[in-house]
């Protein structure tokens, strides 16, 4: 990292980072600049950051046009390597993590109830907003970031740099459905999907004492479901799965991001139940209005979490022994990485290790 | 009524009523036979029964097919005729009503909850469906009905008989999803659509205390709807409610059984808020997921009521002296009340005197 030991805060830095062009280049090495450190800003060192199906998605233009070049990453592990002058809560040297937000308002009620994530102006997500500053972010293929205190997070030492690195988005985006429909003991969670964010959704309802079920196109992940800690696991392209489970969910996390079959899938779930999105399929779901009247279920949507609640998260994760599955890359195996992802074929969730950054 | 004195617990007696042959006739005047007296069974000699969308679509066979005749009419309000040898609640006099469902399992996990409304193995509705006895079930177009004690309502002295019968579908199908979601002070309700159930809806969330808006396509009744409670009225064919209510409500109750612009109306909803719909469009509603995701939204369903909330509801009704506004016709202008209905052209329910049935 270039400029890693400045100490001035009217400096910018340079980070080496790995981006993409154009909506159809493949991600190469590239430079950006890092605001120089503001009195409340942390430097972090990055070691890790995981692939998200959301970067590509990002990078490629398909969520809307983007200014290029486009250096994604809102799955970061690190070390602190400089902090501000106002900063009290972290020193160089703290294991650290960034996820999808980087800043808000902080004035909105739902900054001022500490639900950030909901801003209602919107967050500064972590790649591809215009910070409050007027710079443009870039996520964590890179070096090093700088991000406010305020929305950097602790990662306790009982869990690897690497497998922590996922747990800032695929992690928060399940456990905060989770503990908000009050996953639990007596509960009957389905997964729908096992990917990157259903394996930890497996993981954490498992952990919450609820009794899990995976649906899964197929069986071929089987064994691996019931290993993360799911207690049934059934093939949604079996038409039998729909008879044998029906009316069974108090809640069903759906993590797949594409058009689902949502009457069957509502036909699952029990009276007063919920059925909560946590994929973005980027076109409407079609969603038949008889089976949520019929039994008051309801359709919801998640996303991510609060800065406290992911706090939470790390901490639960700790305790329960709890990281991400991962396949740990070099920067130059992104290209590849990105097409097994689109592919569906990761166990659980790809990692690059930023020390391989070249730029 | 033929047959309203008999009191032998075996004879069936034949009703007068109006019903359809076929799916594309008129309705005509006709003749059904109700079930013979049972033990916990209340023969009720129909005074009023109010015109619900439900009755066109289920005798034009658009919800599926029926047999024929198809007599409708699940808002029914008379006085008892007659009471089986186990009927305790009730006495011959008595002012009393029935809504939507005349039994269910009774055995299910809601029903022994007392949300019977869900029966699992599905109640049986008024009209349309296999009763537990193997008769098929008529409604209340007709001069009597014979109905099970545990699903006869009793309507308080306060409320006209003609006014009472359409809250028995309109009244609770809008005063059960405003108490599940806590509509009261200091919340902010809408009420899309200011028909039958709009009407209600208006009344029943200015009655619990909540801040109420009217979504309508056009301001045409921006004056009844003031009259009725709305705080606020707003047209939705102006995309500039959009931009002046975004994030607003805390409920929407959506009474509208059409295909709306989901994404928009979601945009209203503040952060853990609802859409609630009551309104059963036979086509799938297009759901964008974002909106959901962005403010962990739901969308939801509601169906009627339970039994002891649709009693609950009427004594609500009583206190704060409400009851549904309506135009009173004769059996013999049902025909003209349902085009009425499909044009919208009705303030705010048609309510059939059963005293001018011939067959």
């Amino acid at each position: 990292m270039a400029a890693v030991t400045a100490t001035s805060n009217t400096t910018t830095t340079t980070a080496r980072a790995v981006g993409a062009g154009s909506p159809t280049a493949d991600l190469a090495p590239l430079q950006i600049e890092r605001r120089a450190l503001g009195a409340s800003d942390v430097r972090i060192d990055i070691k890790f950051c995981g692939i998200c199906h959301s970067d590509i998605h990002f990078a490629r233009g398909e969520w809307g046009e983007i200014p290029y070049p486009a250096v994604p990453g809102h799955e970061i592990a690190g070390v602190v390597a400089a902090v501000g002058s106002d900063v009290t809560g972290f020193a160089v040297g703290d294991r650290v993590g960034v996820g999808c937000m980087v800043n808000s308002c902080r004035e909105c009620e739902n900054c001022q109830a500490g639900n950030e994530q909901y801003c209602i102006a919107g967050n500064t997500q972590t790649y591809g907003s215009v910070d409050r500053d007027g710079t443009f972010t870039y996520g964590g293929y890179s070096d090093h970031v700088v991000v406010d205190q305020d929305f950097v997070l602790r990662i306790p030492d009982e869990i690897p740099l690497e497998e922590a690195a996922p747990l800032l988005c695929a992690g928060i985006t399940t456990y905060s459905p989770l503990r908000h429909w009050n996953a639990g003991p007596g509960k009957q969670v389905a997964v729908v999907g096992l990917g990157g964010l259903g394996h930890m959704a497996v993981k954490f309802a498992h952990a919450l004492g609820a009794e899990v079920t995976v649906l899964s196109q197929s069986l071929r992940k089987q064994e691996d479901g019931l290993r993360l800690g799911a207690d049934h696991y059934y093939a949604t392209s079996d038409d039998a799965t729909f008879t044998a489970l029906a009316h069974r969910f108090d809640l069903i996390i759906n993590t797949v991001s594409a058009v689902i079959d949502m009457g069957a899938m509502l036909s699952l779930v029990k009276t007063d139940g919920a059925l909560v999105n946590v994929g973005a399929p980027s076109e409407p779901l079609p969603v038949p209005v008889f089976p949520l009247l019929m039994q008051r279920r309801t359709f919801a949507g998640s996303g991510i979490g609060s800065i406290r609640e992911t706090q939470e998260m790390l901490e639960f994760c700790a305790e329960h022994g709890i990281a991400a599955d991962i396949e740990v890359i070099s920067a130059d195996q992104v290209n590849e990485a990105w097409e097994r992802v689109l592919a569906s074929d990761v166990r659980y969730r790809f990692v690059i290790d930023n020390s391989t950054l070249t730029a």
